[in-house]
């Protein structure tokens, strides 16, 4: 298979680690998100979306999505499964893995997106243009703080986010803390379990991927 | 198994439709976000993200997010499946599920979270509030009509959103772009494919759940 995607960016990073974890192999083509190379009449064949990450099943299918590009490749590698082994085991990993994309990704997008000087004009990911909006921006930032809290609560009594598995949910929490703490918008310092789990997490081979 | 929800709220609904379409009986408990009751000390035991949906298993498991929720109930009974039946259909639906999210649902969200006069200092869901942005709402109102095209755009040559079935993207499509002509953001009206594909799922009994 073969994979779009780009180093620096949170959302490719969470298949990248996906892949990792099974040792799923890939063809990894960079599209640099910073010289504007997702917007190319090349790439915008492959995504229309014009992000990253996409996948390239050897059938040529191109599938976008961290979502649908993570449960792809479970089904084509299911083992060690990353969902879960029972129904509610994969339930709690989906509601985590919810929880991170919407109180802590998107916050953290809305932080970053609303106020970094090189994405003014481009706000929101995709082909349209939107202003940044200030209030936003710090808006998010309040969020992240306050999802950071939560986390720290959750594994205050629990391993991985969805239990004592590792699961999807990590991934993206992995992305979420990395991508805030890289942004200088918030760390994890302060928050003990939310600590421990982040150095645990981090200290796996996948993390660099 | 017990649901939480809320008649008027679209991500219930997404919910309410999909055991619809597989015939699965609960027990409905009203959560009358109007009158607050979300931020109650006995629905914050329940989930304290003080959102709906919420559904509590007959072992007593508290399942939180669309989308755990789903696929919970898919494994209770898989038949008719409304996620795909291979690994390609499966990743379409969870891919234009994800696309409704973030530019539908997502979208009309911040159009309306920001704008409308009930929801002054709660412009996110949960327990801590936030004011609202006037610029975020109107930044979310342009948002759902380029999505609208998007969604037209497919449809032009796919019946349904992944593809020739009915899966849980089109339940997603459904509730954002009844949200939106509710709440007189937007209308499919001028889009003809799209008015085809939301006459077709509108006629399914399960629509009125």
């Amino acid at each position: 298979v073969k994979l779009y995607t780009y180093m620096m960016a949170p959302s490719p990073r969470r298949v990248r680690v996906f892949a990792a974890e099974k040792g799923i192999e890939y063809e990894a083509v960079e599209i640099n998100l910073r010289a504007g190379e997702q917007f190319s009449d090349s790439y915008e064949l492959v995504n229309p979306d014009c992000v990253v990450p996409a996948l390239e099943t050897d059938d040529g299918e191109v599938i976008t999505e961290v979502n649908a590009i993570c449960a792809y490749l479970e089904e084509l590698q299911p083992e060690p499964t990353l969902y879960g082994a029972t129904p509610v085991e994969r339930a709690r990993a989906l509601e985590w893995n919810a929880k991170v994309e919407q109180q802590g990704l998107l916050a953290m997008a809305e932080a970053f997106r609303n106020s970094v000087g090189g994405l003014k004009g481009r706000a929101v990911t995709g082909p349209v243009g939107y202003d940044q909006i200030p209030a936003l921006a710090e808006r998010g930032a309040k969020r992240v703080g306050v999802f950071l809290a939560r986390l720290d609560e959750r594994l205050a009594d629990h391993e991985f986010l969805a239990g004592e598995r590792y699961t999807v949910a990590d991934i993206a929490a992995l992305c979420f803390v990395d991508f805030a703490v890289r942004a200088g918008v918030a760390s994890p310092e302060g928050h003990a379990h939310l600590v421990r789990w982040h150095d645990a997490v981090s200290a796996r081979p996948s993390a660099g991927a």
